[in-house]
């Protein structure tokens, strides 16, 4: 099962693909990386930049689940309109390519990571080297944008587990 | 020329076409309707919907230029959310659709159509009725956001009239 998680933004956004195998605890990372929208552009050519790489992606790699984080209010009104309607867009591409969502909050991310809500951002990422087996230093060079998609990513997975359990019992 | 005043909203979608003769004042309302989404979906299945329809709407009367009101912070915070991820699809449907669009602020809007920033509702209604040469009620039936739809459209027009006459002087 390949499972993406995405970090929305209008200028940078994280997405963060990892494979969970038939095991309880394979997860591997396979890519991370950024979708950026140039800051000269319109809203609606910046929309249409993200769409467009949004679908190249999905249809390269085929997710079978996707998870957007939900948004909350920010201080910057304006900012958080942008971010609100690339989102928009996000879940768009996904609903139309036919990819399965889920919208967790900050709160629920966080929880199904670490096991605790107020993690800070090491103790994310600390937790995510351990349940993808990846080095001391794996995340140290990546933006918190692609590392916030990798825990999403693994939150997908680790609710997805839950999912299978429940329908086995 | 064919210009489409566009309300953003997820549950309803307001909708104004007019068309623009080469005469000065000579501007007709060809249709005004809404885009409506089901309150029982999820959010990308709203989206999606939402996509679809407009899409639909474009590619039958080929807009010259669309017009999308710019969205201010609401009381709602969930619903401004809502409001503006679905006016980011809009925005990326018109993009991917080659239509052209100017997004005014409610306070320029009110300036063009009525020339006073502050006009009601009921102001604005009456001065879309003499701009377009319809009788008395025609916008009693209507709801609000086909109103302000016609509105967003009359601002295309004038705006584009203005652009007009600079580029001929």
């Amino acid at each position: 099962m390949i499972i993406l998680g995405i970090d929305p933004g209008l200028a940078t956004i994280g997405l963060g693909l990892i494979e969970r195998g038939t095991a309880k605890n394979d997860l591997r990372l396979l890519d991370c990386c950024t979708i950026e929208t140039a800051k000269g552009f319109s809203l609606p050519a910046r929309l249409k930049e993200l769409a467009g790489d949004l679908r190249g992606f999905l249809r390269e790699h085929k997710p079978d689940l996707a998870v957007v984080e939900k948004l909350y209010f920010q201080t910057n009104v304006k900012t958080a309109m942008d971010v609100a309607a690339a989102r928009g867009v996000i879940l768009l591409t996904l609903a139309e390519e036919g990819v399965e969502i889920l919208e967790p909050t900050p709160l629920e991310l966080k929880s199904a990571v670490t096991g605790d809500g107020r993690a800070d951002k090491k103790q994310v990422s600390d937790m995510l080297r351990h349940i993808l087996h990846l080095p001391e230093n794996a995340f140290a060079a990546e933006r918190d944008d692609t590392t916030d998609a990798v825990a999403l990513a693994v939150y997908g997975a680790v609710s997805s587990t839950k999912l299978n359990t429940i329908i086995i019992q």
